[in-house]
C-alpha cells in the first residue's frame, strides 16, 4: 500500500505518558490518539492505514480528562448574554470574547445563559448563540443557549425582571411566542430551558420541548414536591442551581429539593438522558429516574454541608455550574444582569444591589471542581465527572463530549493533581491546543 | 464430673432453625444459645460444663433479631409520663402498663420521655423511671428517662409549655436545679437530654452531662449550623427527631439538619458513642463524627423523600423513634401531653388542638421499621439496625443490647419477613418469652 499524503488536518496525534480518566477510573501510563479533532482507535488505524502517529504529545504524567462543560454562564468580562442593545457585530464579538476566555479554565463547551427577557431580546440574541464548534483560537464550543425563564415564579425570581414573566396557558405556543422561531430548531439553538413546574401550562408543554431535543430543567420555582415529580414524569431531567431560588427544604413538603429523595418515579420511556445508576438509585441496574441537579460550588450560594448532603443522596446527578454573570473576570463593583444592577463584593459573590439576594457568581469551573471535591470529600474522578460526563449526559451529547471514548471530540484538559487539588496545565479544543 | 443440679434460672435454651442477624448480615439456618437471660457461647459451655441445651426453641425459619429499642416515648394508652398529678402508686401502674404494652411490637427496651416540665414534676416522676430490667410479665426494660426540654427554644417549642422553659447561664447547676437530685445518678436515671445548643449556657454544660454518662441530643432548636457543630465538638451525639422542631434546611445556613453534611468535625476524645463508619463517612476507618439522628417514620411527621435524603447522607446514624404520646393505642380524639390538649385525627397523627403543629405520633416501632425500609429502599438489615444497633450505640449499651453477640441480653424478636415486610411473631425479654 502506498504511503498517503498527509494534510495538516489529517495529522495523527498521540498523547503519551498520560494518566487518563476512562470508564470512571484513572488509568496510569496510558496513550490517547486523536485525528481531525476526534479521539480515534489506534488499532483500527494501524490495520486500515498502517500509520503511526505524526506527532507525539508528552503529557509528562499529567492527568488527562475530558474538557469541562458549563451549562450555565450568563456572561463574563463585563458582557451579559442577555444584553441586546449593542449592534449585532458587537454582540458577536462579545460572545467570542467570553468563549475564548473560558478556555483557560479548561471549559471547552458551554451553554450561554439568558435570564428572563422580552421576546425582542430572544429574537436578536438567540441566533447568535446557536450551536458552534469550538476551536483553540475561536473559543469554547457553544452548545446552544440556556434560557432561564421567563416561565418562572415571582416568588423565586432572584435577579430576574418580573415584568417579563409569562405563563404557558397555551402550552408550547406560548414558548414559541416568547422565544421566537429559533425554538423550532430545537437543541441546535436552545440546549436548556429552566422553568417553574407550577406555572400554568408549563408542565404540559414539557413533552413538546423534549421532543425538540431541548433539556427541561426545573428552577426559580416555589413548587411543591408533587409538582416537581409531575414535571419529571413528563420529561424534565434537571434541577437548575439546586437549593438556590427554590423553596427551603421543608420536611413535610420538601419541594423541588425533595426530588433528590424520590424512591421511584415513572419517567417517559423515550425521555431525555438520565443519570447513571449509583448505590442510592432505586434500581441499581438502570439509569436513575431522578433528575440531574446544578450546583454553584462557590461556597457562598450553597453551604458546603448542603452540597455534601445532595451529593451523597444522589451522586451521579451532580453537575457543576458557574452561573457566572457579567462581572466574572472583573474587579468588585456594580454590573448589569438582564437590566438589573448587581453588586460584586470582595469575596466574588454578586448580589442584587442593596439586597442580600444572590445574583450569580464570578467563580471559574476549575475552582468549582476543587471546591466540590473539598466540600464532599469525594474521589477526584467523581468531582471531574460532575463537570464532564454528567452535563454531557444531561444534554444527550455523551457520545461526543464528557468522556475520552473513541469517536468523541478531542476536547482535553491536562491537570496537575500532584497536590491533591487540580490545576489546569494544558487545554485542547477539537484537537487544537490552546495557547496560554 | 457429676451432673449439675439445674434450677429454672440456670436452664439453657437453644434456638434452632433460625435466621440470625449477626454482624450486619443474615446468617441462614443458625443457632442461638441463652441462659439466665444472656446470650451464651455454646462451645465454652460444652467444655466447661459438658452440658447440652435443656430446652430447644424451634424458630421455624423465622428471622431472629435483637429486641427493638425506642429512645423516645411520651406515653401510650391514655398515659403521659409527664403527668404527675396522680398518686405515686397510680403512676407506677401506668408506667408498667406502657412497658408491658410495648412488648407486643417487639420493643424490649425504651426511654420514657418527659416533655418540658416544672421541677416538681421531675422530682416526683424521675425516681419512677430509673433503669429497670425487662421481664416478660413486667414489661420492656426501662433505660432511664429521656428529658426533652425545658432547655429548648421558644421558636421551636412544638407542643411544649413555654412557661417552664429555662436557660443554663449557670451551666450544669441549672440542669441540677431543674431536674433535681436524680440527675446526679447519671444514665441510671436519665438516659438522654434533648436541648437546644443556642440556649444560653447549654453548650458549655454538655461535657458535664456527658461525664455523668448522659447522652446529649440536639432538638427543639432554631440553631445555626455553627452552633450545632459546636455542640457536637462538646460531646452531643444525637439530633432529636430530625426535621421536626428545627429550622428548615436553608442552603446558606442549613442549621441543625446541616450537621448531616459535615465533612469533618473534631469530637471529644472521650466523648460518648458515635455511629459506625459508612461509605459517606469522612474517614471510612473510624467511627463517624456526625451525630445519630432520630426519625419519626410515620409518613406524617417527615416526608418519605426527606427520610431517604437523610438516610443516604448518613446511613449509620439513623435511629427510628415512635415519639408516641398518650393517645397511642387509643382511638381518635382529644388527649393530654404535658398539660396541653392534643387532637389525634383519623390517620393517627396528633396535632396541638386547633393548629397544624404536630405533637407526637401514635405509631408502633415495628411499623416504623416497615415504613423506613419502604421509604428508603434500604436492605432489611439496615432498617432493623436503625431500631436496634444504632440506638444501643447511641446510649453506649451496645455490649448488652442491639446485637445478638455473646454476653448480650437475650432480648429477641422473631420476625416473619416472607412477604418482604417484617411481622413480629414472638418476643423474648431477658430470655423469657412474652405470652401473646
Amino acid at each position: 500500500m502506498p504511503a498517503l499524503e498527509i494534510t495538516e488536518s489529517d495529522k495523527i496525534y498521540k498523547i503519551v505518558n498520560a494518566r487518563l480518566l476512562l470508564e470512571h477510573k484513572i488509568v496510569e501510563n496510558s496513550y490517547l490518539w486523536f485525528q481531525n479533532g476526534k479521539i480515534i482507535h489506534p488499532q483500527n488505524l494501524f490495520f486500515s492505514a498502517r500509520r503511526d502517529a505524526d506527532e507525539i504529545i508528552d503529557a509528562k504524567g499529567l492527568l488527562v480528562v475530558p474538557g469541562f462543560i458549563d451549562t450555565q454562564i450568563n456572561g463574563s468580562y463585563g458582557i451579559d448574554f442577555a444584553d441586546h442593545e449593542e449592534p449585532v457585530d458587537v454582540l458577536k464579538k462579545n460572545i467570542d470574547k467570553v468563549a475564548k476566555g473560558l478556555l483557560q479554565y479548561g471549559c471547552t463547551a458551554f451553554c450561554p445563559t439568558i435570564v428572563s427577557s422580552a421576546p425582542e431580546v430572544y429574537e436578536k440574541v438567540l441566533p447568535l448563540l446557536n450551536h458552534r464548534k469550538g476551536t483553540a483560537t475561536g473559543g469554547a464550543e457553544i452548545l446552544g443557549a440556556h434560557l432561564e425563564g421567563p416561565f418562572i415564579s415571582v416568588l423565586k425570581k432572584g435577579a430576574h425582571k418580573q415584568s417579563v414573566f409569562k405563563d404557558a396557558k397555551n402550552g408550547i405556543k406560548d414558548f414559541d411566542d416568547v422565544y421566537g422561531s429559533e425554538l423550532l430548531k430545537g437543541s441546535q439553538a436552545v440546549s436548556i430551558i429552566t422553568m417553574a413546574p407550577e406555572i400554568d401550562g408549563v408542565c404540559d408543554a414539557i413533552p413538546d420541548l423534549v421532543a425538540r431535543g431541548i433539556t427541561v430543567s426545573m428552577g426559580h420555582s416555589a413548587c411543591r414536591i408533587a409538582e416537581a415529580e409531575e414535571a419529571v414524569t413528563k420529561g424534565s431531567t434537571s434541577i437548575t442551581h439546586l437549593f438556590n431560588a427554590m423553596q427551603a427544604f421543608h420536611h413535610r413538603d420538601p419541594g423541588l429539593i425533595g426530588v433528590l429523595g424520590a424512591a421511584d418515579l415513572p419517567i417517559p420511556k423515550n425521555g431525555a438522558s438520565h443519570p447513571e445508576a449509583s448505590n442510592t438509585s432505586p434500581d441499581r441496574q438502570k439509569p436513575d429516574p431522578r433528575p440531574f441537579y446544578g450546583l454553584i460550588c462557590d461556597g457562598v450560594h450553597v453551604h458546603p454541608n448542603s452540597i455534601r448532603i445532595a451529593y451523597y443522596s444522589h451522586p451521579t446527578g451532580a453537575i457543576l455550574v458557574t452561573d457566572t454573570l457579567s462581572a466574572a473576570g472583573l474587579p468588585s463593583g456594580i454590573y448589569q444582569l438582564g437590566g438589573s444592577e448587581v453588586e460584586v463584593v470582595e469575596d466574588g459573590a454578586a448580589y442584587i444591589k442593596g439586597s442580600t439576594t444572590l445574583a450569580g457568581s464570578t467563580i471559574t469551573i476549575d475552582q468549582c471542581i476543587r471546591n466540590f471535591q473539598k466540600f464532599t470529600n469525594c474521589p477526584l474522578v467523581e468531582a471531574i465527572e460532575a463537570a464532564t460526563l454528567h452535563p454531557a449526559r444531561l444534554l444527550g451529547i455523551d457520545k461526543k463530549k464528557g468522556t475520552l471514548n473513541v469517536g468523541g471530540d478531542a476536547d482535553l484538559v491536562f491537570l496537575d493533581d500532584s497536590t491533591g487539588e487540580i490545576v489546569v496545565k494544558r487545554v485542547f479544543v477539537a484537537g487544537e491546543e490552546v495557547k496560554r
